[in-house]
């Protein structure tokens, strides 16, 4: 039997597959029949294609101890509509077997194996041989390497996916690049696109993504990922004769700062032209990244317009100009 | 004889040119000689190589009222320093004879025609028949052209010369292209790039520019380059037979929400994805073009720091890292 | 038979007759029972003397597509009480016959015709000529005059009712006229009056109120009042021959300016003191009248206290203190 | 020989009078003559009619500590101009005479007689008796009436004139009368003018306006004008048989809130719409006599614009259209 | 029988016997049975153990208008488990006989007969006269000695129990103590460790906590525990013959001020050292109390982090780090 | 003969000594003599016992390149008095003989000796034996031991002077001592204990105080203390065999999180009970210091007040009131 992606789910179909459970938890239940009030289980599904709400309403108690966030269900239901689609479920039960996680984690849309050549090709370009050297010595660590490609950008807010840290630092040395050729006198560009690859290493160690959800890490919460990016790049440089130790102070300074101020989590503000380049690039992948993510989520057909989104803090309105028209 | 140039001038050099007025104030005399205390002159001179600090001592009243900010002048003195190099002067009077201006503004230091072609070129690009039908009846009203290509983007932050506006406005194209090129699906290029040239226009009414000194005219300080830009397109757009209203709407959003936030001058924040990109590529050639300018301002040769900044709240660190040393 | 009005409900009550449909939404629905869990749906009805939360518990996904917020429906059902009064819903349908809107919007409690003579009385004591011809093209316009005369002020915070704009208007120019016979020597009284009169007018534009939910526009969420209003404005100037336009600025000023600061949406804060009277007179009338409605909402008998209101981020008090205890 | 008022004096001018010392502070002096360097005496003099700069460049030692800000000054010198009118000084001393207070410091502009009439008709019409009785009982108090008569608004930001508490208070009053006639039903009009008459009776414990000048008390910098008020009414009402206790409250909380908001000074923020009334109707009063002050303080005659003010945080611009114009 | 304590409550036991409520409401009952939809009634009962959610399923409108928060109830029902546990009850009605208060109210855990003697002990210690015969006059007044023994320092943030005032106030005097031991030149011992057992004396009239919920007054939510307080001292002062009003005043400062902020509902920022301390003796006693209670309130066993905190704005982590490891 | 302290010299005096150069700028010279005009040399120079302006009047150009900040100079000159004492000096000229630093460099009032004793006290009271392990490693590294003895805590703020940062550690040691016993049952009393130690550690890098001038390092200002403590401890750590990865986690959290909001610089807010306790012990040190500098810094003695500080946003008020008045 093939598998039953959710992207193609549709009201009415029968359901009965494995899926990743990437929320659950209980909801007041309440009924004036004679059976006393309980609960049911609310759960956010997912698989390599989208996610999906799901309901249990009967038997929860049975189930509730038997699998958690992060693990994969073997599950029987059909497709409801409330406020989007929704599985009602009739029978729930953890998948012990093995499992291809790639099936059950959100990926990036983009072509990977072509962001990885890219990746090579900017290692390629630096001709600083110190950075150089750097930047090989942690992408020819396998642990780092598999990580670096595999590892979401954010939890929820940008490239939230599977490859999506790549993704994204592929897209921040693309605007570094840009804004290196405008101040060509002033900017080092090795520097600035050594910075962009590698600002936001120290996120494999922040989320946990070997699971479906990607939740965070202690260290995450606790010391982040500025902090530990940092600190893994000095283990790497340790290991290089003759680092030039201004090289790897502006280099530091580039990975703390990059939150760009205090209040966003940089212990200090960029001070250096490529720590402020980066800050900026970094910025303008993250933001369109969140916009079009909303716009993604679901424009009213009729109006344009998308729900309130509280991190923008805005409604967001798609064009419906068609430009044939003219 | 040759024109003395600001940039080529050293200490004990004997002065006698013209140059324009940038600034002009008074300041304490105080002297315990049996003459009176009285009032000295504090001039900022500029001409298109750049500014330098002035001082009149000796018969202010007599020649106070005889010229203003804007104006060129007739100076002759010596070069002292005091933080950095200032003409000490003995002679000073209003030139009254032609100039040719473009001697005495700051300018931008890029192929002034090399944009112009490149502006061409990006007008060339657009698909849309109404958007370049828009952007061509702009460029090809001559007062708004000659403006366009002269008005400097800024009083004092950024790409504050002759030129500027254009050499910023170029930039925002360019940000903005890269920005288009990775969300393909969902922006509508032709839009966002129409939005990024005419962004600014409103400041061709902002500033006065026809003078040495960029100052703001009163409907800049009244109304703001945003209102005004708008109400430009809206009158071009008017002549423009069946232009789709809906288009103007979320070009006028554009114009409007550049600015981003509220609390930076735009009255609505952005809401469409393009609007979006746009304030953000704006910010980062503004941003960076600050951050460069306190660069060039003065690093100290020993430290590496920069004086502190106000408007970017830190000094600012070149590193001195030799690429050669590896 | 009669008409039954909201006000006049009560617990018990039958009811029977068409109401304004102000806002739709659907909830969750959960039973023990063995029908399948499904959903309920939460409306806010409203007519001409208030509002009132109504459920239908049955059928939803019968009527659910046959109705939407704006229109005006046929409900049967009865009166319970929870958390207020609310209509059990047993049946209810589209009405498609004609309706007298005004039979189902809240309306001002102002005498209208008495509004509508002080704002001719207003119009009549504008000394200047150019204002005044400004005012009487503005307010001769029929759509114009009509819709100013019906807006409300706001969707819910302050004078959110048909005839709201005109009431606020009028307070606003009651202020400032205070303010301006205190500053005789100072303040242009009718270009501030002018400015009081028309400082909203772009609301006509940015509500759609000819409907029962005083929804937003396009325009309104892309561009606001502000820029509308000042373009409204210059349309009809436009057709006054040698309008001032020093006069022009000056009221433009106003118009963009009156929400006194740029985090509340003003591109520019007022620098002339009739900018800064006019907001300071809209701010009065406005927060006022939100406090009042505050009040309105349902003061505690037992404690006089309301209940939190997260706009004014505070409860409110009204004092039990009987003046004939004197 | 007659007073030289401060407002008649010109360029050129001999100067021999009485004037009070506003502000006295030292500056550096410096000279390349034989003479060791010195400091030289800042000084702000000012009468009834207003205030001036002086300088007293030798000898400043001799006289330094023989008088104070406050005190009443015998000087000689010449009007000369810089940044403004000032005075050069060449013989300063202490008056020890006995001197008319009245003489030296700024007076309101207003008709005293006229406003303490006004003052005792709105008295009259409170018709709550208790209110009343407080009322009389505080006006009646010799001391606080005179206090209360001459005391200032403020040491320089709004109404900062003998005189200047009485004038304000009058302006709050009448817009609270405009507010509390649209809101009859709901506004204890009596409680409101009563607490807009004292809401800044605590400012005559605030500051000693018996000097020249009007400098803060320790109980003022310690406590505040707020918590002073209350418990001068509150002393007053103990005294009132029966006193409301309910009345007293709602009263007290007007006066500790009616700064508005937390971060202004007020412990609570208003509940009560009187207290809600009273911070608008002050807020209108103060800001609009701040941004008068500023035109006053000087429009430049060729641009229209006042100079920079760092409290209002802009220029503030005077529309020079001409209504003769028309 | 024996009373049966919240805090020993297991799933599935039996209940009957008496509770405070300290929390009551309704929420939305839907059901797809024949049966009428309806409400049921939301409960947080308590004892001096701790305190528990109840639902009464059935027959709310019998009980409903019977009981309100702050009575003691006699319950009926059996323990489930929803989001912690939670009382199903079966009977509910209001008790009316006596009850020893005590049983219902959450209190220190700290031994208060010790620390009403250490309370003593710091009297004690105080050399000056006057405060010591201020501390003393307090103190022996019975009505204010026993609300001060008794009252809670904050209703829901820290040291929100009987006692939690003491327990708090003795909290300051230790930190307190230590800084004064840190600048003995310049602190007035006396003066601090008074200003810090009077503190937050106006709490005692701004909760009322004669019943189970600790609820604000009318006076401490229109006036505030500051001013409040400030008034009570000032009272006992006009009794103490001679009292320095430099005293006085500082003591009236510290009280005033010690919220450390304007925007924290301090009238005047602290001026003093000893208003300073005081402050900042505050916020530690306050804050750590905060966190205390957040850890308390559940850490996740498992993973170590408690839910997010609204207050404190961040989930909370007790390192599971055992010392016997070691 | 004798060394000429600073806090021994009055008016009058003859000056022949050493100073340390603290500060160095050059300011404006003007004359209307016939000498042109110049500069004059403005000096902050310090020993031990305090800091005094001084100032160079002729000859400037001369001795401008010859020393810097953080030189020692012989100076020769007299006291004069404007705004304080100042040195006129006459001779200045670079000493480079050997010196001792101490003598010129103000250094911590307390007794180092004792302050050392309670180091080791505070050491060898720690149980836990890997915090103990680690903060023997950190003290018994000469280098570090030597660096921490002398570090200044901050450059202006609080506690900046010789031995400041020790002072300052042992201050919030003894603060979280006192915290930690009132929450024996929650916090780590060992761990609070060594972060409260070490939190300020990264200092002895980011201060270069083996000059006169406690100035920045260029690692201090791109990196700051907090990132560069963590990495001290962290490299100790690495050298303790199966130092527990918990409690290592658990200490650098308070290391990095020690500023407590990350506006103050913590890149992540605290989030242990021992992060939280180290923040609050931290600001109680900090604040309270500077405070005391503030009254120490000098109060008017008429009137008890200080002069404006920008840093804590206030005038001190330091009490009059003389105990023995009682």
């Amino acid at each position: 039997m093939e598998k039953q992606f959710i992207k193609d789910l549709k009201v009415g179909d029968k359901v009965k597959d494995l899926f990743g459970v990437v929320k659950k938890s209980l909801a007041n239940y309440s009924s004036s029949s004679s059976k006393a009030p309980g609960q049911f289980m609310k759960l956010v599904l997912g698989d390599c294609t989208g996610t999906i709400e799901a309901r249990l309403w009967e038997g929860v108690e049975d189930v509730i101890d038997l699998f958690n966030e992060g693990d994969v269900v073997l599950v029987e239901g059909y497709i409801t509509e409330y406020n989007g689609l929704q599985i009602n479920i009739t029978s729930i039960e953890k998948y012990e077997g093995a499992v291809d996680l790639t099936l059950f984690q959100q990926t990036t849309g983009k072509d990977r194996r072509e962001m990885a050549k890219r990746l090579n090709a900017i290692v390629q370009s630096i001709g600083n041989s110190y950075l150089k050297k750097l930047l090989i010595s942690i992408f020819s660590d396998r642990k780092i390497y598999s990580a670096f490609i595999n590892c979401p950008a954010a939890q929820t807010i940008h490239h939230a996916y599977i490859g999506g840290l790549l993704e994204h630092s592929l897209e921040v040395v693309q605007i570094c690049e840009l804004i290196a050729s405008n101040y060509k006198d002033t900017i080092n560009r090795d520097l600035l696109i050594t910075g962009a690859l590698l600002h936001d290493i120290g996120k494999i160690k922040e989320y946990n993504f070997s699971s479906i959800s990607f939740n965070m890490t202690d260290i995450g919460k606790l010391i982040g990922h500025l902090v530990i990016g940092k600190e893994m790049i000095d283990e790497k440089i340790r290991e290089i004769p003759n680092f030039p130790p201004e090289l790897q102070l502006a280099l530091s300074h580039m990975i703390i700062s990059h939150h760009g101020e205090r209040e966003w989590g940089s212990p200090e503000v960029p001070k250096t032209i490529e720590a402020f380049a980066l800050f900026y690039g970094d910025l303008v992948s993250a933001k369109l990244n969140q916009f079009y993510n909303l716009l993604n989520k679901g424009v009213d057909s009729e109006s344009g317009w998308t729900p309130w989104d509280k991190f923008l803090e805005r409604s967001a309105y798609l064009i419906n100009y068609s430009e044939n028209g003219d």
